[in-house]
């Protein structure tokens, strides 16, 4: 039978490959057995009216597949193989990001959202324009491990500058986002033996938490006081590497006071191995004042781990976050971390000049104007519910922290709100051990609203609460 | 002296911020002292001739900071703070990556590198413009954590079409490259209690066996035969997991039968929590008949995740990856890392468009006729060394296997073709444990060299080793 391969020489398929096919396939539906041989190449060619290399290319990739084994001077015989049938992949439903507008809602109080609406689209959609014409073929190839150094330089002038963070082009690490840049730091932080101890602020940035506990990491959650992290509980805890958000913490928005900062350096610079991560996430939105200086600036020992993004700051589109290493872990990271780095370079490269051209500070000191509009419209708002509130966090950051003195639950809160088209963010899902007896919060985020929509939002909110009365 | 701070009303520093600083750098010089108690705001605004807010702006800002405490009905104190020194971080010389061009060698036979010369770099251009362009706002923001949907079906047709992969848009997820991804996997296939053992073919891929590792896995290394990794060796280690290149072994070259291709999908279906790794890497380029069918398109088990990357087809500069997940493990994969994803949308864009629009696969052909005619050039040049050496892994991917018969060492080989300004690379860079009495082998790349480069480059590395004899 196989002297019969029905050949189509209109077909787009070269003929070897209609071969190929035809004998793959009898094997596979066992139209042809485990040791059937094979008509010899140049019988099955003469049979066929075709060339002898046709048949022998065919052969050869059905040999080089194992579907036939070549015994010498007999000729090809057909291999075992075991069955063969296929199953389609189980349909799932696609995730969905939290981070975009969720347009099922009149209302998207989302505390993780921008306002892109104010992005400067020509001067972007210029700069790339830039960065990919002429003869720029370099940045085609992979670049530094670390992040390409004319960005890391521009990042670490800025980070000086703006935030009093000690550091040059060297010990900026570029990331595919703070996500990565925290599973890199749960590497590079892992102790040789035994587990390692990690302590956060509780309530926190539940991610960063859940990465280190994947890890295999000992995670704690440490209360946060009026000046920050609580140090007694802390050294308590016994952990060796504490994550905080000292200027403005995540998601209360306290500010964490000089004397905390000293202390906690303090404690630091105490034992060997020991290490602070300071995510400075928002540092750029601060409405009152001066932005607070970072912690790493202030360290004396070497112990700060910086770390930031840019995508609140200029776009969650791009995937960039930055970390400054003390120069031990930077030597651990060189040693065993030199991978690709996660971050595409036309990205890198367009940042860079974003940067270096001035387009980002005036860019941030432009949407800080506006955040602080939506800020102020926001408390504003909120001064309709009186005493049944209570706000804090306010004057830096993208939301609101408002405990809700008179409601009995905060997710029956929130549930509530959403049958009404609103949708709102609870504290408790950034609690690592919920306190007792707290009072239902909410993180109200503004960026993503018109000052219209957030006063109008907030009063629909009032009438719905208010209205069960 | 507080009374006497100096203002400069020409500065471009605000007066709140120069009333700031000055007494910031008192306390933190000593000047000022714990418990020191400040003049009233009114007094100093008076002594100062300024207005009564500008001092509190001030005086809130260094409160907010921690540097002074508000005592009520008495004034404003100097807080207890530590000695804040800064320290400049210590310089560490930059890493350099392997994977571009190193000029300092005349010939770079890097295995690692690719052919960036005839990227089509105006149509890279054009797409990038059209995808920037208009009120494609949408596209700032940060889209779907598992990767674009239309993305991820251009990568789905793609993988059904060329590889065989069963996969939907669902089942696929994009990272910031495989390096990455293979961090995802290590975290999403660890067992709930108990250390996790994977097994790598040996040689292979050595930063995946390290990745495993230092996520804490058993990592052992498994011989491979003619047919593929062995099957009975791979019973023998206990591993759960197999990370395996059955298209195409890395770094050997050699294809996996479908004898073993069955046996190893058997292996996998026998214990619940089995898992096949394929990483298809260089899939694209196969010079001889047809692309060798994926492992994961025989998979009848949901056994196998897919793994494969844009870096070597289209250009490292992005940072694109993916992987095709089986139903279990895409189901854990949304309940527990819905991190952002880490690839950029723009680069996520361009690269549907490139795919979309047929460019991708006109690249991938015209860079397969260009690297078969390196690729040959090379065979052709190493004849010159006759009996003295052994090729294997030829009629695919981006090098040869090259065994220097005569040669008494790898290390040697390398260290001396390196004087005479010629890059190598050896084999045993990729053994987990390196085989007895093996022969010195190098991987000598050619895509990366013009066809008068690789002949006279061989030719040169020839006369260096015969000048010896």
């Amino acid at each position: 039978m196989i002297l019969a391969i029905p050949l189509d020489t209109e077909a787009s398929a070269p003929l070897y490959e209609q071969i190929y096919s035809y004998i793959k396939n009898e094997i596979r539906n066992g139209g042809l057995h485990y040791k059937d041989r094979l008509p010899s190449a140049r019988g099955l060619a003469q049979a066929l009216q075709i060339s002898r290399n046709t048949v022998d290319l065919a052969y050869d990739q059905l040999a080089s597949e194992g579907y036939i084994e070549s015994v010498p001077r007999s000729g090809y015989y057909v291999c075992r193989i075991g069955n063969l049938t296929h199953l389609n992949a189980e349909r799932i439903v696609p995730a969905r990001s939290v981070l975009s507008r969720d347009e099922t809602y009149r209302y998207d109080f989302n505390p993780f959202a921008i306002d892109i609406a104010n992005f400067p689209y020509s001067v972007w959609r210029k700069i790339s324009r830039n960065c990919l014409s002429g003869e720029n073929h370099e940045l085609f190839l992979s670049g530094d491990w670390q992040g390409d150094r004319n960005f890391r330089e521009a990042i670490a002038k800025y980070l000086h500058a703006s935030r009093g963070v000690s550091c040059t082009a060297d010990t900026i690490v570029i990331g595919a986002g703070t996500g990565y840049l925290l599973q890199l730091l749960a590497q590079l932080l892992r102790p040789r033996e035994g587990i390692g101890r990690i302590a956060f602020e509780n309530p926190t940035y539940i991610k960063a938490y859940r990465t280190f506990q994947r890890f295999g990491y000992e995670a704690k959650g440490i209360p946060v006081d009026a000046e920050g992290i609580s140090l007694r509980e802390l050294i308590a805890s016994g952990a060796s590497i504490a994550y905080v958000t000292p200027s403005h913490q995540y998601p209360l928005g306290t500010i964490m006071t000089v004397r905390r900062r000293t202390d906690l350096l303090a404690w630091a610079a105490e034992e060997p191995d020991r290490y602070i991560i300071e995510d400075d996430h928002d540092s750029e939105f601060r409405y009152k004042g001066k932005p607070i200086p970072s912690l790493q600036g202030m360290d004396s020992a070497n112990r700060v781990i910086y770390l930031g993004t840019f995508s609140r700051a200029v776009t969650p589109a791009i995937r960039a976050g930055y970390m400054v290493l003390p120069p031990e872990l930077l030597k651990r990271y060189r040693a065993e971390f030199a991978y690709s780095s996660t971050v595409s370079r036309f990205d890198q490269a367009i940042l860079t000049e974003f940067i270096t051209q001035g387009h980002f500070e005036r860019h941030v000191n432009k949407m800080r104007t506006i955040y602080k509009a939506k800020h102020d419209c926001l408390q504003k708002a909120l001064k309709r519910f009186g005493n049944d509130i209570r706000v804090t966090g306010e004057h830096a950051g993208l939301h609101l922290v408002v405990e809700f003195l008179k409601e009995p639950s905060e997710e029956e809160l929130i549930e509530k709100a959403e049958k009404a088209g609103i949708r709102l963010f609870g504290l408790n899902a950034h609690y690592i051990e919920k306190p007792e007896n707290s009072v239902p919060t909410l993180l109200i985020g503004f960026a993503n609203l018109t000052e219209e929509e957030i006063t109008s939002g907030i009063h629909r909110l009032y009438d719905l609460i208010s209205a069960k009365e």
